[in-house]
């Protein structure tokens, strides 16, 4: 034999934003102030009283293994919570407690996908979905949609995507680059799509808390008990309660999922962490007030960013309605120059934004939004302004 | 489509423990008061340092993501703790992070194993090796040892159990569930062997600091630079600093190996807990004390456990030399009967134990050890002999 690494891992693709953050690493360790607009996490502390809870797990002692799918009283808080927000009924039984909401959707994918199955996947997207599919075995079909759609599929382009192998369809309302939200018209015609054709639906709800001007968001699984019947709902306290480092989310679904799922888990990890899970718990019985207090700062920043961008010369962006970033539409300069560099994608835009602007935005092109970048406002205030203007000023700079 | 699982997840044998656990469970719930030999973790708690530890990392606000392979903090403090304990000299880019030991063992599968590769598991082995085996496409091939052999595996044996797709070997010394530690000449052995085959050899060293009668735990990467080039070191804190809930595993091995288990992470779960990351490193930095006491007390009972069994008629087993269990030899009361009922195997005898002497064991089947139940002696002093009484009692009382 040899030495080989396997083809699974030869497969994944090394994230294609790695390059930009190890670069703006590199520039902040010689000194220079780079404004990030990379962030995919709140930038407030964990609240305190989650905090606190932490330490009465330490002082309590909390430090043992639990159930490998996560402690009763934490599956009974995540039932009390989907009842209570998200009008779903479940039992403790078919919730399954992961190491975030990423690792909870790996699962879900390990649990449903046999080689060749074939996944719907709306684009623009989150970069882990396609891995995550592929490291299960299966294959990511992308169903591109536009601006003009609020980068929101229709049902008869995800039906012109569908195949036989077709196993299942992820959606992520509100959307991880675009802001996007799924109407509930749109969940509906979803549902329908997905129980006619008997496909499992994998919901990642992770940015609920975050929506603005009146939005609702809506958990498809709610939409009746066909679709929740094939529904994987996927959350997590990540970004509701920033906390990120924790590494807790959780999916509910089917008994026979979830076990399966439960299965898996048990030999892959076990249980999440024992003193997380405990303040999860204290987190998930309260909060209201923390999360209004960071949705409405995001609130304001959003506004801000939108109004500004509304008004550059050549760049643009709708108005995101979920989550924390903007997709700033770059279109109108690709092609142009700095300095005689041609600038022939949003890779290479963002490279020379951060050398010679100081400022770090994702490029789109990872996340199947070519001309687009994903600006955070997960970050300050003042960085935003002082990043914007950096900004406006490169691109006033570039040559046709 | 049907809305079937995956055959990865139909192939994953639910435990053959969990039942009696849950019977005892049961039990328990009913008032009984059950005596449990079964656990798998120290039943010290987390040492104050660490929990102080983890306080610091809330007030700090280490609550955020970090690097997904684990911050690089804690891998320099992995690699001054393989430069002191093991003679083994790795850079922190050879070093990755995970949700626990098992974690990591999973990841190292992921990372080298192809569908069809074989692995090499010495057995009697722990339960998760084969699923996870499974879990990464491969198949584990068995090479079982006996009890005279002290369940430690010849080269000669291994080499009757190689073919073309052998692609790894997983050793564990000392090992779950045998308590067997794996002489150097041995190791010695297994690396030529491995070396020889161009295999990749897994070695989960968790157990190394739970060493009895003065043997001494030597990694087999330690032994020659051929050997470390093809070898993936596991360890982790549960067992030595009675973090078991905490989930901080990790480990070290060639860069383009660890780097491949770091691009898989980096879409499965992300970084581990972010404050038990934190409170590792203040873990490994200190704590020799609290090492010593926890491993005194183990031998302690090891030592009167064994003296016990040794004075039993129909029950035996052999001095274990690390960590923290006892194989029972049970073979003499296979075929014996309780109240008219045949013990047919070490199942059906760990079943009749629970409901009759409430006395609560592994069976050995589970780990490919027919014949012999595992007995931890992770439980105090008292338990231990009065549960060693109901198990005497109850063979007394059986019939031919």
């Amino acid at each position: 034999m040899s030495l080989s690494l396997s083809r699974c891992v030869n497969g994944i693709t090394p994230s294609a934003t790695l390059a930009i953050d190890a670069r703006a690493k590199a520039l902040k360790a010689q000194g220079e102030h780079i404004i990030g607009f990379a962030a995919g996490e709140p930038d407030f502390p964990t609240p305190a009283y989650i905090c606190e809870a932490a330490r009465e797990a330490l002082a309590k002692g909390i430090t043992r293994y639990t159930p490998s799918s996560g402690t009763l009283e934490l599956r009974r808080a995540i039932c009390e919570k989907l009842s209570r927000d998200n009008g779903l009924a479940y039992t403790p039984g078919e919730i399954i407690v992961c190491n975030g909401a990423k690792h909870a959707l790996l699962n879900a994918c390990v649990a449903v996908l046999d080689p060749g199955d074939e996944v719907l996947l709306p684009a623009p997207c989150w970069v882990s979905y396609p891995e995550m599919i592929r490291m299960a075995g299966g294959t990511p079909v992308f169903v591109p949609t536009t601006e003009e759609e609020n980068f929101a599929p229709s049902v008869a382009k995800l039906k012109a995507h569908l195949s036989l192998r077709t196993k299942a369809v992820i959606i992520n309302s509100p959307s991880n680059p675009t802001g996007c939200i799924y109407e509930e018209a749109l969940l509906a015609e979803i549902a329908a799509f997905a129980v006619e054709n008997g496909l499992f639906v994998i919901s990642d709800e992770i940015y609920e808390k975050l929506v603005y001007d009146g939005r609702r968001h809506v958990s498809i699984a709610s939409l009746g008990d066909a679709i929740k019947a094939q529904t994987i709902v996927v959350n997590g306290l990540s970004k509701t309660y920033a906390m990120t480092g924790w590494r807790v989310g959780y999916a509910a679904g089917p008994g026979a999922v979830i076990e399966a799922m439960g299965a898996y888990q048990s030999h892959a990890t076990s249980n999440p962490n024992s003193i997380a899970q405990y303040a999860s718990v204290a987190a998930l019985e309260n909060g209201e007030e923390c999360i209004r207090a960071m949705h409405d700062a995001f609130d304001a920043r959003r506004k801000y960013m939108v109004a500004r961008i509304e008004k550059m010369e050549d760049l643009s962006c709708i108005t995101p309605y979920g989550a924390f970033y903007v997709m700033l539409n770059c279109t109108k300069i690709l092609g142009r120059a700095y300095k005689g560099q041609v600038i022939k994608d949003t890779m290479a835009f963002s490279a020379l934004l951060l050398d010679e602007a100081k400022v770090a935005v994702v490029p789109g092109d990872p996340f199947e939004a070519p001309g687009y970048c994903r600006l955070s406002y997960a970050i300050n205030q003042a960085d935003i302004e002082t990043g914007l203007d950096a900004i406006e000023a490169f691109v006033k700079g570039l040559t046709p």
